[in-house]
């Protein structure tokens, strides 16, 4: 799937020209309301929120706030927000998964990126500005123009990662206008009682069967880098909801498609704060936390609002504490003194977690056997079902979150399923809805990308299809994705290579004819955890690749109005052996864990090269291995005898043999091809 | 030729990994200098430093310094540099080009990059600690070592730049030690008047013939971004001493290969003020200057030393200066009050410089077609003189030099030719000299990386040859680095796309097989100017890829103590042909304008795929085109055969039957060779 962060981060890629270089000019758009009528037009999707605008300005009054900003995110900068942390889709009727708001006292405006104009534009009445862009510089100058210096610029300082804030700060500077934190949520006291109420479900432990080691091991291994650190830090402040979970073996439901609940960690050499609601663990859960108390392995249990007390009073010692600033808040940041902070763009436990030791790489392949054989199941009853007439989008990820549900150790889907048929899945993000499905033709591709939470893995797939005569465009697109997803799957590189210095491997095949795709490669995938792992992937602020990272590669092309292709697996990061071993630390590939077969009717084999046909051939090899005996365990023929089809050698007589004559014509230096044939037949 | 700034970000790179990663262990190493032996063990090319250390010692304790950190370059953060900037030079005795030292009342150390541990053991006596990094975090550490808090660490601020001035000072922060500039150079006090007077050679206009547009264009050019920037600025600061040559289509020849000359320009929407040496410009610069005066294209002269005076009066009215931190000192940024700075990496002046104008391309191309005169003159020249065991390195780049200087607007060689047989070339920047040069033999590798300043052009190839017979190791890897060149070379991309994002193409071949180059892949290149031009290349610092930018293109791979291979190309980005235009901006390619070809002896054809061939005879093919007609115009008849002979193309029988055979089984999509082929012999 691809990740909403990570198609932010390219497109200010696009975006970002340097200085002196000209922009490339935004093509004139139409909104769709139409604002200056009398009265406005507004589409029937709209939401009135001018009481809401109100009531929030009042409040602001009460505050002395001249402007308020709103983001997205919640207190962890979770991708995923429960319905709760929402308050930029309540305040605005907006409900896209990213976008700033900010709110004067006469003046209301929502930035957020292209894949989300229309949805805005739908949903947006017209109290609000639609800004076509996400850069905080222009958020800085919108405010400058419309807030008067002397005006204090407020927003919820747990809302705010420590980069996001510096840059509002740096916005701000000098201009006479304060950044002022506001500690209570001045949305949320307008929200009031309609606001839904905190998670209540249980936390529990995640079975010793299912996780790659004991939380006392992990805990051990963290404390041994505070202590082998240079800086000497004496904590480790924990702040995104994965890190809790992964670190202490737990996982709860209080966040769609993801396993987290809310808390915060503060480990110390000695002691380890849980900062959670102590009422939600269930007994095995907290037995495990407690089974050592007291000691160094015992966990003490605070009340999930206690961190940032805690946490202050804790920084009033002698201590030095260890954070990640990619998704710590200013609200917790900012009750460290300078001087006794230890930054990193993430932490050791984000970092640590990134790398999944044997074990946990088992249980991640394991996952990935089981949700083929689901995926499998998908494409075959699309095959037997769309020719009728009678599938849509929306009932096709309901019938492939149903699939996956019957899956062993299966707990739903990792992300609300992408379903899209013709030009809808040119929309990179498109979801179908009761309102909004297209049916799906034998006429049209069809993509599909989708994923399953399972109590060993994560998984996440994207496959594209045609069941009828695909044009030759579309063949030739599909093909060049095909052959940008081998060539960065088949790549050999050397340790500590950066993600992006070899995603455009993806690429290639489509820049040669002039294609291309707009948004990220791929992004790293946990265990029984976030669908989009930090800080694994391809994009300029990932972490170098080495051996034990899971990441998704995901080539595109969109053609808008059109169709859309997408062909995403997830791959893991193995040693490679190369002819000449370098002697230091070994050079690194991939190994595809994601089995399914690609569509043989979209493949244009003269397109492919002899390496990516032997490539396509071990890989298909693999499946067989792997996925055929599962389908015979659970009595799939059908689907066995779908998958021989599909996987059925493609071939490579011409390129075998042009490899002969090449090297034959290599030792010879001369010649034509029909003479050294003519030579071969008669010899 | 391989930039030391781009190899010295490399060599940061490799060291730059994330936090909780383990760091490689750097290898034991033994020091040839022996200090704890009694007497002290030193090589004879060691400096006796102890005087100037001394005396410098005393000019800290005048000035209150407690440490003083000297770096290797000059005020204009000039890659070469004058013997007159040679401070640490002359201090240490160590005359890499790279290196940091700082000196405390009782300590001395210099850091370098492992280009140059060697080296240093051999230059430095034992007053020095040798630090193998270039970290700045590392310097900050050693002198929190050895300078007690309260102490001043100070430099002259006339050469850091701004972001290396902020780095030493966040290394200091909160630490109790300040960091004072001093505005006096401690070391040209100590100098005195054994230091090498001021350049005093003419200053010269470029004919028009050999310039791209006028200057009065350049500046009319530039004041109309400064107009269009949303910020206003009311003036540029050019610090670069290609800036200023650059604009006002002058040269010099102050700094050792590059012509160029000491000056500052401050350009405002009214103004020109050139601060330089006013008593050596020619008159005909002189009156090109000064022709239009008064008005708004008369360029007023100020002496050089009053840049910093001048710029400090200007500051204090309503105005924004535009700057490029890259390379401007902190002794100049420092007078400008921070609201009323404009800044950016490069000044529009440096991105306007790195694109290239259809005559500035027609130009540098032509200089290139004699250039390669001169290299073919010296291959055949090698062939025929090697084996009869007279040539050795320095000779080789004597005799090199001499070649190019017998070309037409030759003004001598753009670096120090690297001329290196056998395990030499494995040191990327090796140098022969009197008393180190190896004899050229049939036996070995040989590596010419050199390059020429012509009126119209700037010039840099590195072709690797073998006379005998290679050994499989060398001729699979010298043709792996050519297979990079290729692919990098042919590569289709997007506008917009940035060097550090495609340079594995040149790396991939090699890493197939375990191998890889510890450098950069390439960097920018002038018209008469530096051969090293910022901020073009494929670093992370570089910016995007445009078209009319020219760039070097070099992998290479090197074996320590046997041998080391470069392929060395200059190419001009231009805009590609596409199967399917984008519609909006063109998508780019390079068109290679070095013009020599390969050594054929070293290439295993049978390793390069059907497109390299294809691109390797269309590139000879232009190779002949181009350079053919020029041999014969200088009567190198023999030259001529010798480009025929090393131009033949190479056999693509194999290819073309294998694509057409491919075609033929993608329509059937099925058969095997043999069934395809003999329907085709019975046809």
């Amino acid at each position: 799937m691809q990740p909403s962060r990570w198609i932010a981060a390219w497109l200010l890629l696009l975006q970002a020209c340097p200085p002196g270089h000209s922009q490339q000019a935004a093509s004139p758009r139409t909104d769709i309301r139409n604002c200056s009528a009398d009265p406005p037009y507004l589409p029937p999707t709209a939401t009135n929120t001018t009481a809401r605008l109100a009531a929030l300005r009042d409040t602001m009054r009460a505050h002395s706030a001249h402007a308020y900003i709103v983001p997205s995110t919640d207190a962890h900068m979770s991708e995923y927000i429960a319905e709760r942390d929402s308050r930029l889709g309540w305040l605005t009727g907006f409900t896209g998964s990213a976008g700033t708001v900010v709110v004067t006292l006469d003046r209301a405006a929502l930035w957020t990126d292209s894949r989300y104009w229309t949805q805005a534009e739908r949903q947006l009445d017209c109290n609000w500005e639609l800004q076509r862009t996400t850069w905080i510089k222009s958020i800085g100058q919108w405010i400058l123009e419309w807030v008067p210096a002397g005006g204090n610029v407020s927003l919820d300082p747990f809302l705010f990662s420590i980069d996001t804030w510096n840059s509002y700060s740096q916005a701000l500077q000098g201009s006479g206008r304060a950044l002022v934190p506001i500690e209570t949520n001045l949305v949320d006291q307008v929200w009031g009682d309609q606001r839904p109420p905190p998670a209540s479900n249980e936390i529990y432990s995640l079975p010793a069967e299912f996780t790659g080691s004991s939380w006392q091991e992990k805990v051990t291994g963290i404390r041994q880098q505070m202590e082998e650190h240079t800086r000497s830090p004496t904590a480790l402040l924990l702040s995104g909801l994965e890190e809790t979970a992964w670190l202490f073996n737990l996982r709860g439901d209080d966040i769609p498609y993801n396993p987290v609940f809310y808390s915060y960690t503060l480990l110390t050499s000695t002691n380890i704060s849980l900062f959670v609601d102590e009422g939600r663990l269930m007994a095995e859960a907290r037995q495990s936390l407690r089974g050592a108390c007291p000691g160094p392995l015992c966990v003490e249990l605070h009340n999930y609002s206690q961190a940032r007390a805690h946490l202050q009073r804790y920084a009033q010692g002698n201590v030095t504490v260890w954070l990640g600033t990619e998704y710590t808040t200013y609200g917790l940041y900012g009750v460290i003194p300078q001087e006794k902070l230890l930054e990193d763009s993430y932490s050791p436990v984000m970092l640590a977690k990134a790398v999944k030791n044997s074990k946990e790489q088992e249980l991640l392949r394991a996952a990935h056997v089981r949700d083929a054989v689901a995926v499998i199941q998908y494409l075959l009853w699309l095959e037997q079902t769309v020719p009728q007439g009678q599938v849509d989008e929306f009932l096709g990820a309901r019938h492939i979150d149903a699939l996956r549900r019957a899956q062993q150790h299966n707990r739903g889907p990792s992300f609300e399923s992408i379903s899209a048929s013709g030009l809808n899945a040119a929309l990179a993000h498109y979801s179908p809805s009761n309102t909004t499905r297209r049916k799906l033709s034998v006429d049209e591709m069809y993509l599909a990308d989708t994923g399953g939470q399972y109590l060993d893995g994560t998984t996440d797939i994207t496959r594209t299809v045609h069941w009828g005569t695909p044009t030759p465009l579309q063949k030739e697109a599909y093909t060049r994705v095909l052959m940008g997803n081998i060539d960065l799957s088949r790549l050999v590189f050397p340790p500590n290579t950066a993600g992006r210095n070899v995603e455009a491997f993806a690429r290639r095949a489509l820049w040669d004819v002039g294609l291309n795709y707009g948004h990220g490669t791929g992004h790293g995938i946990g265990n029984f955890l976030s669908v989009h792992e930090w800080p694994v992937g391809f994009q300029s602020n990932n972490v170098p690749l080495a051996a034990g990272m899971f990441t998704s590669i995901e080539p595109g092309y969109y053609r808008d109005g059109e169709f859309g292709i997408r062909i995403e697996d997830v791959a893991l990061v193995v040693e490679a052996q190369t002819k000449h071993p370098t002697g230091e630390e070994p050079f690194l590939t991939f190994e595809v864990v994601s089995l399914v077969p690609y569509d043989r009717n979209l493949i244009d084999v003269s397109l492919l090269s002899q390496e990516q046909i032997k490539y396509l051939n071990a890989y298909y090899e693999t499946i067989r291995a792997r996925v055929g005996p599962e389908l015979q365990r659970q009595q799939l023929e059908e689907e066995y005898r779908w998958l021989q089809r599909n996987t059925a050698t493609f071939p490579l007589a011409s390129a075998a043999a042009a490899a002969t004559v090449t090297a034959t014509l290599g030792t010879l230096a001369m010649g034509s091809l029909l003479s050294v044939l003519l030579a071969g037949l008669q010899a």
